[in-house]
């Protein structure tokens, strides 16, 4: 048993000890924020030393950085040094059947490399702890226990426990033990599998700084650019399809009718192998409220919110909490009685309103990226933008390139929608009354 | 360790053995059901003998037996039975502020009692087990683990296992780990408390045969008859509001201020203690799917759809529940890994429309029931089915006297709409017409 009390209890220069079980992007990002605010910092990872552990292909979606999140890494410093390590993205490549290349163009964003928690440690009161999986705890007194993998069992008392321990979060189970917590957890008929396509004479076999996007109705495939010059492939498509899929042959027939441009480009052996090497993965939306437990524990990141990952915002929403709950803490004068109920109530709306509007892209991706109505729909928004720049402004622009509250952005959706609808009622009116009109005379 | 096969296992004659897992009113329907059948049938609760024991007072909520529930107590012949230990009751009753009581008529609608366990035993190959407590289950081998209170355990196999163990189901436990289980649970802010109003010389205090109603807009209070001559008073309200009042005072000022008419029935001495003796209970709305896993576990009542009481339906759900899977048994000859995916098929989306409308119902209960448009509204939609009774029929109809499908309720109702905005849209748009015709000429 160890403390981490290192001054007399009861002094009032005593730093508070903050425990960020999980030490994934959000719990990390975090470990930064309350360490520059002098707290004492410990960060609980159940997996061994990350910092040095290939990444598991085959299990993660490429995660791309907005506004939001680069403002998050702003806040501690670490926004530069992040941007320069990922691959600048500048537009979507879409690539038609016949293979056929266009590219349309959106803002900047840019890639993360998914282990960065080694960053925390530029912090000397904060303290990273691999292999330490989380058996026990309790909200009411901060004392925690965990387990290491040599048998051996680990006791800590915190001031403030922060779960950011992801989708299939431990410290949510004892949230959903208690009552009055709403929680839900939504699985899609979706399922996803990786694939990595190889450099071709050690360069990128396709065009990097794009988001290539294969969509084919109701499956699509996307692949990003790594920087070891290799693409990781997403295949998205549900897992009744998945699962009709049994042979290597019938692999081939599958790209053969859908991708067959990237066939030689990750190589058919290497397809008819690694499609069956992990089957496809579920994808959960998780949302609930209230994140915190009296004065000692609160969620954040997946574990509060897991999104299905179709607006590309989960990773953003997560860092967002951490500036979010920093503006708080200085809001109430680190006073976490008071900060942590005000965190639940200012971020609970946000985050399920970007758990919704990931969940009905998903939706509208399907259903509507064909229809004409849909793309003139689209067209007529951008138009309008740029003749009211400051009344009409698309959704994705809102979401993607500024930090309005995301329930806000989709509270001024529906009210421009509410306007646009209006304007065109009149317009049909005022049309038919003077057609009526007109016929009289 | 004992076990239930009776018969040589592998010879066709042998006898079904389905575990009924909880012995209030779904599981005990669902005993009798199965018992019919021909199954062996066990059914588990954890309490003592339920059938001695005593009602607990003030965490039940009363129930109504509407048109669905007697459809499936009639299957088992059992309609009668029930209906006759139960109280009618064939209309609401409004208290306003100044004590004025006006009757609203409904339809013929009985009360339950919420113990009648002992039923399933009229069948010889249904056996009743009390004190047993679920401790561990597989849904892939049938095999479970019971605890009794004197510390020993009994295990048995079964071919079907039935959750019918509530709203905080210990079956449904097992479903949460498993990946692509879909589920949310929803805590709406009102707690309830019941507070009892004790019979005046040996007679009921206020006239039976009523549901009495004090509506007071974000609370409402309830009473309804019990066979004793007592009626169980349900107070509604906002926790918060429950937690302001503190003290036998602020009890006696906030019954003076909203319900006064009832405090000589339920006796001022009684209402300063009973308020405190529980705080306010918390009320769920819980929705899962699938419902069954494999071949041998599916789950039934309010732990597959718990709703909030506002519609009056989740007795009746329950109990209907009970006829369907019996139906889909029929249809599939008794073939477990058919009928389970079938019944999760049909089942799930109407099991969602109720706790749909309960919720709805409960927040326009709060919202709508005081503006005069929404009596309008009420009002058209009465003389519309009274115009046109196979074309335009009240959702409460739907839901409450007839068995049509809850989900296929709810599509006829959003139709039904559509169509009365519509013929209002023409006639209006005709109207101007006409208008704008008149002044030209």
């Amino acid at each position: 048993p160890r403390s981490t009390m290192e001054e007399p209890s009861g002094t009032h220069t005593k730093r508070k000890v903050v425990a960020v079980v999980g030490g994934g992007l959000v719990g990390s990002l975090n470990a930064c924020y309350f360490a520059q605010r002098g707290f004492n910092v410990e960060v609980f990872e159940t997996r061994e030393d990350i910092r040095q552990a290939k990444i598991v292909r085959g299990r993660s979606i490429n995660l791309a950085l907005s506004h939001r999140g680069r403002q998050a890494l702003k806040h501690v410093g670490m926004e530069e040094k992040i941007v320069s390590q990922g691959i600048p993205m500048h537009a979507r490549m879409i690539h038609s059947l016949s293979g056929k290349q266009s590219p349309i163009p959106y803002g900047k964003k840019g890639q993360v490399n998914p282990s960065f928690s080694c960053l925390a440690e530029k912090y000397p009161n904060a303290k990273l702890n691999f292999d330490h999986k989380l058996q026990d705890w309790s909200p009411e007194t901060g004392l925690m226990t965990f387990a290491r993998s040599d048998g051996s069992t680990e006791h800590i008392e915190a001031d403030l426990i922060v779960g950011c321990d992801g989708a299939f979060s431990a410290i949510r189970k004892q949230f959903l033990r208690r009552s009055r917590f709403n929680y839900s957890q939504t699985y899609i008929p979706h399922g996803y599998m990786e694939l990595t396509m190889p450099p071709i004479d050690g360069e990128f076999a396709m065009k990097p700084n794009y988001l290539h996007i294969w969509p084919r109705n109701t499956f699509m495939m996307i692949a990003l650019p790594n920087l070891d010059k290799t693409f990781t492939c997403t295949l998205f498509m549900p897992f009744e399809e998945f699962e009709k899929i049994t042979s290597g042959d019938e692999v081939m027939e599958f790209f053969q009718k859908y991708f067959p441009d990237t066939i030689p480009l990750i190589g058919p052996d290497a397809l008819r192998r690694d499609y069956f090497r992990l089957p496809a993965q579920a994808m959960v939306s998780v949302k609930c409220s209230p994140y915190h437990i009296g004065d000692k524990c609160v969620l954040m990141g997946d574990a509060a919110h897991a999104v299905v990952p179709f607006y590309g915002q989960g990773m953003n929403a997560g860092f967002e909490d951490c500036i979010v709950f920093d503006e708080i803490l200085n809001q109430f004068d680190e006073d976490l009685s008071a900060a942590l109920p005000e965190y639940t109530r200012v971020r609970v709306p946000d985050d399920h309103a970007i758990a919704d509007l990931a969940m009905y892209n998903y939706i509208e991706m399907r259903a509507h990226v064909n229809s004409k109505w849909f793309l003139f729909r689209k067209h007529v928004d951008n138009i309008l933008h740029l003749l009211m720049p400051k009344t009409i402004i698309p959704l994705y622009t809102m979401v993607t390139f500024t930090r309005t509250r995301y329930h806000k952005a989709v509270e001024r959706w529906h009210w421009q929608d509410k306007v646009k609808h209006k304007c065109f009622l009149s317009l049909s009116l005022s049309l038919s009354i003077y057609v009526i009109h007109r016929s009289k005379q």
